[in-house]
């Protein structure tokens, strides 16, 4: 690890990730991990620094990792959504995040409906000679980097807890499942699998899931079997009720009939096979109740933890390089 | 005091606490209540612990109480609301426990709709083996305890500010007035009141009132001056004003002509007699606004502070037993 | 600056700040500034206090920047907005303030859509004897005063970086322009102002510039042009956008050809003239887009940055000499 360096003042995207920067997550996460598990989980790496959350599309469970992340490192944090705010007042987003800026921000995590605005502001930073982070956290249909790397440290600490490192999954069988199309997720686990060295396939019914998916490197299927066959891992989306009225699918229960993982279906994976879901979970739909709940089976806690890890590691890098 | 041990993970109702664990509250939340009138009013004794506001039914008194406690004990805090969250997206409430449990949260502050979600929540989680502490902060018309201690903390120390203990109670006549049937606070200070060996009467109209309340102990009265004849003190409860539209009172008028608080009626009380009000109060419904003003009568806002006390107390005994 | 002295509980209006008073807040905003260049930007001047910020009427950006000054002199900060609270249950505004006194508030921050309420808290605990210092963060119509100490500091800053000071602005031409009469920025600005011996003018169209505002010491115009005629500053206000609903404006294309700020206009100013805007801006309206981005032109970013400074001042000043 002595030769890996970090270099990246922003992180918006796995596309461009190299595996000595997935590795350099893994272990700067993995030793934020043991933190997280002492009595006093707490260091004063980030001390006075400001983290900002600009959540412009509302979330929970995202912002609420990031917040803890940040306070863990010691950082204090301003929390931003736009419910009764300045933007519903005619002010530009950019306009917005300078003024965060302004107000001592050393970091942003930024959130938003649309692709793009996460680069957008993290461009407008460089332009304006600003030393700012800025942290996609999800936007559009886009990606969302820290749910991916989130999920690489899952996957890698589920095989070896003591040492995770991207060479743990080369030749593993990684089957994603569910609506590829509208995933965020989906776009930055490929990303970041495919450049791991995984077989990554890919499954969901047609309209959810275009043949042009094959271009990164993926195998595409419009059946669940060939997907879950001798897969070492499964990691299903969510479905968004609104499929339905756009006609996507047909209805929730015939998805669930041909893309829920039940522990019938996954029979057809390896024996140690793990299931993964970036939440929330409606049980039921992508995955039956009684799997989700099988701790031998389900990574998903595993998941939420590695968030917090994950999270505190990308904030001290990104700040680390920056200052 | 020697003898006395503290054996609870979770605070979920006061119909089982003993005499003994009610004075431990009250020496605990006394030696807390110090703090409270330092110039630096914080102790290092949960630094870097997680405490979850999980407020399923929204609140701000009791949140922010809650959160002044934690943060007064150097823990941190992470609020969850529902409004624009993984709720709204099927997610299932002890998916969301699950969830906050897997971001490392030691302690969880629980407030729901429905009665018995404290409960589903801790009995998960002592399922799982988890060593997490479950709070009820309200739930449905069933228990709301941290209020039914700050209460008793607040009726104790107005007799003896040093020594606060249950004894100081026994043979006290209290009349609870109002919305019995409603009211998880009268149902909390019922039971803790019995407990104490206080004398509880009960008065409000027959529609709010059962008269199955007789079988906790306390007499029934569907009229207001034989509850305050000699009465020590009167807690008044709050009327929600869709009773009115439940079609349980006639008019918000009435109501106060036979069941609000006034300085004319309480003359049929004790001379030293103080009032109670859990808050927010309507002024010229449950009490009137003059009788609210006067300090040597109204022991509101001591109810306020002790809450800081008494929820700083219970934070420290969950934790102090869970680690 | 020895002989000069803090005397104030609350800052609740500029119009009866002496020359002195002005002073005392641009020498403290300028001492904290330095620590806002930090690393470490973070002072334990007020560690363990409790600052409240009481916002009645929504905001996000002076929310924020209360709260991170108070977090940044090491305070403890409780956030109440009446969104889902105790006043939609029939709570009156001082019974909401004196519960958060009965919690401990050192320090209450309010905001309220209607004129007067700051006052009427700030008054209601110097009767109750409460050693609670009270600032005004907007109130209706009336006086947004940390508003006008964060513009002045911002001028006085632009002139001289290292000793800002009131005398600075005497004889400067300062033209305030756009919707004086609904601007509660307006009102706090023309005081301090006027009180510092700088020249202010006003314009607007009539129907939001009445001529009685001469008496405040002002000259009033009707057009742009003499405004601006070598101006030293100008300071637009945002144009709400219901003043068009109102029949105030005739349009918002009209009320910027006529009262738009734009590069060409600020031609007549001196040729160091200076920009300023309460934000959030509506670009194109109060002022045109390349001359809000253009830094020598533009002190935007500085009002937010002095905005951390002179609110850490405001709480210091203020809780020091409560206590």
């Amino acid at each position: 690890m002595a030769e890996m360096t970090w270099n990246r003042h922003h992180v918006l995207s796995l596309a461009d990730f190299s595996v000595d920067e997935l590795n350099i997550v893994l272990q700067t996460a993995n030793s934020f991990k043991d933190v997280l598990y002492r009595k006093t989980k707490k260091v004063p790496t980030l001390q006075a620094r400001l983290v900002t959350n600009l959540f412009f599309e509302p979330s929970t469970r995202t912002r609420s990792s990031f917040e803890l992340a940040a306070k863990r490192l010691s950082a204090d944090v301003l929390n931003f959504s736009p419910g009764t705010s300045s933007l519903s007042k005619g002010e530009t987003i950019l306009d917005t995040a300078k003024t965060f800026l302004a107000m001592g921000a050393d970091m942003m995590v930024v959130r938003h409906q649309d692709s793009g605005v996460p680069q957008m502001i993290a461009q407008a930073m460089d332009d304006l000679g600003e030393n700012v982070g800025v942290l996609n956290a999800g936007d559009g249909f886009h990606e969302h980097p820290s749910q991916g790397l989130l999920d690489l440290f899952t996957l890698c600490t589920s095989i070896d807890p003591d040492q995770p490192a991207t060479q743990l999954l080369t030749g593993k069988k990684i089957a994603i499942v569910g609506d590829i199309l509208h995933s965020r997720v989906a776009r930055s686990n490929l990303s970041s699998l495919v450049t791991c060295g995984a077989e990554v396939h890919l499954a969901g019914p047609p309209t959810l899931l275009p043949k042009a998916f094959a271009d990164y490197g993926a195998q595409v299927h419009w059946s669940l079997d060939p997907a879950l066959e001798d897969a070492d891992f499964v990691m299903t989306l969510r479905l968004q009720h609104e499929r339905m009225s756009q006609h996507l699918i047909p209805s929730i229960r015939e998805y669930h009939q041909r893309f829920g993982i039940t522990r019938d279906r996954i029979q057809r994976c390896q024996p140690q096979v793990k299931v993964l879901h970036p939440g929330p979970v409606n049980r039921g739909v992508e995955i039956s109740s009684d799997l989700m709940d099988d701790e031998s089976l389900s990574l998903i806690p595993h998941q939420v933890t590695s968030g917090i890890a994950v999270r505190m590691a990308l904030l001290y890098l990104i700040s680390n390089h920056s200052h």
